[in-house]
């Protein structure tokens, strides 16, 4: 059976955290969030900026970068005033700016604790990149920023605000697949050279922290459980000189306390097209691809034959404009995000895990 | 690009050993091998003993049966005299019988020891099913009874010689792939209640010994490579009293010499369809389905978007045919066959090391 129509607008808006509707719609007509994009790369200028163009909670209100003429080129674009374009050295300047209630930390991963850290000091909310930091230290650090600054921080796994996940998410709560067994996903690209991804004193780590991390919060946001053991192995094949810092490709597996296994694998060095699969004792769940920025599909087959199918036609930023727009009801209605920092660094800790376990020997 | 039936026909007969056709031609023509079928399983009566009906080099001459009735109409439909039906107490009497040349064990898994090397002493060439033996000493005993019996010993792994594994190891040896950088693998099914599998004394294990050797066995020959290390997960999730003696789940990592980190997941839990994904730095293979007896499919993608696709319409019993005819003709050239015992040492060895890994905590 394919989802309704009906079926995937209820999907939609559970999404969008159902339980705030109501209070938003009526303070929505008042204000929209101002959100300082920190950091004018690709994610930033391709993805979360257009989507705040589509959004009617949120917008572009100030600019950092350092490098000016960008900076102005984009402001131009979004209605942003000069006034509000900060580089990374005035950037706490921003207390002062009215305009600006969030931050969104779109830098190197090693940039993410200092700017969402001075983000809090001024007085802002923090949207904030994944791997949310490079060390557990850091990690903690943020979320102790925010709480001191009585600001909130959301890291943004936009996944979890997705339709496709939200759906595999809710049939496996309602035991459609029995209990789980297994879980196998994988996530990677072929990295090109001279990506700051590829200098760990930026990144904090290869494919693990990139694209790894989508396989392992899937595991866990799919069991609802944390990992209770990890164990792993990394390598690098492609001795071409991009994998001098940081690992080429990284396997691991995770035993769940419900007694679930994951089995996930990532990398720089091929083409490797974000997927889950989640089997259970009465079903499974593929969700191929998974991790993209638009086009998920998840199919579903049932013990006894039935079968579902989603695959929603959401173009581009639609995933971002959710992840955005969901932050922004937060601020108005002061409520935690579905991914505040601690989710962060659950992760962060867990990547930590990952890594040392790859540097024991075990056979 | 499709493979042409000029080059399937090719692997055809690479898969059957092409250095020994000339010779067997002439051979063939003499003479047919004999196989006394020890264990009338559903492995034996719908798949391997049908398959002999349709060889051209070999056939069934005797039957080793502790059910009389049943090897009595086995016997009529084959065409065996009553006289070369045997039982498990008078098994060594083969070796007054001129008309086997080679047994085919396809017993228990704890009894493959015993009647290889009870069909060695008689002075018979054994086809023995997977996994050879249930320990490693077992299996060191099975190949040093058939040196001394001066016999020869192979291991059923019919994958081997099935065309669209060789194709997937001829594109890898072809450097299609580039380097190999991973392996994702699985296979399992959900095993019924009463099953000889769920006893540990007779199967030595629970999924991995059963169907996860496939992967473990693909992962070596896809890479050409012993593994250098491994770690591994097992779990049971289904408390239904199936698994009081083994694992129900498995997932373990192997890193290869050369950098390939392969992932495989087993289980009893699940209909989890065989497959395997090799991935290089320029090109990916994904077989799926891999394992089956029939219809296995490839698909191939290369660097610079060139595809290939591999899926033989050849059914069952064609895989059991063509390792028994592999058999054969080792045996009337007196030739090593491609799977030797020592081939099957290698995995019951890994499987000793996956289970002691499983056992370790190393979070």
């Amino acid at each position: 059976m394919n989802i309704t129509r009906r079926e995937f607008s209820r999907l939609v808006v559970l999404s969008a955290g159902v339980q705030l509707l109501p209070r938003i719609s009526a303070l929505a007509e008042d204000r929209t969030i101002g959100y300082c994009i920190v950091g004018l790369g690709r994610i930033s200028m391709q993805h979360f900026m257009p989507a705040l163009k589509m959004s009617k909670k949120a917008r572009v209100t100030a600019l950092v970068s350092g490098h000016r003429d960008k900076a102005e080129r984009m402001a131009a674009e979004y209605g942003v005033p000069s006034s509000s374009i900060y580089n990374y050295e005035n950037y706490d300047a921003i207390a002062k700016n009215p305009n600006i209630d969030a931050v969104y930390i779109a830098l190197p991963n090693s940039m993410h604790a200092e700017y969402t850290i001075r983000g809090a000091k001024a007085g802002k909310h923090v949207l904030c990149e994944k791997p949310m930091a490079t060390t557990v230290e850091e990690a903690r650090a943020m979320v102790l920023a925010s709480e001191t600054a009585n600001r909130k921080l959301m890291i943004a796994y936009r996944c979890q605000y997705e339709p496709v996940h939200l759906r595999a998410v809710q049939l496996i709560r309602e035991g459609k697949l029995g209990t789980i067994q297994s879980i196998e996903s994988a996530f990677g690209f072929p990295i090109g050279p001279n990506e700051w991804r590829l200098d760990q004193k930026l990144s904090g780590g290869g494919p693990l922290v990139d694209v790894g991390i989508y396989c392992l919060n899937a595991s866990r946001y799919l069991t609802g459980e944390e990992p209770a053991e990890l164990k792993g192995f990394s390598s690098v094949v492609d001795r071409d000189g991009r994998f001098a810092q940081v690992e080429e490709t990284l396997s691991w597996t995770m035993k769940f306390p419900g007694g679930a296994l994951a089995s996930c694998t990532c990398t720089y060095g091929s083409a490797m097209r974000g997927y889950f699969r989640v089997r259970g004792s009465s079903g499974t769940i593929t969700v191929d691809p998974a991790f993209n920025y638009d086009n998920p599909r998840l199919v579903a087959q049932f013990e006894g034959g039935g079968t579902e199918e989603l695959a929603p036609a959401e173009p581009d930023p639609a995933q971002f404009l959710r992840e955005a727009d969901h932050f922004a009801d937060c601020i108005l209605l002061n409520q935690q995000s579905k991914t505040p920092g601690e989710e962060g660094l659950r992760d962060v800790s867990l990547i930590a895990q990952i890594y040392r376990s790859c540097e024991r020997r075990n056979s």
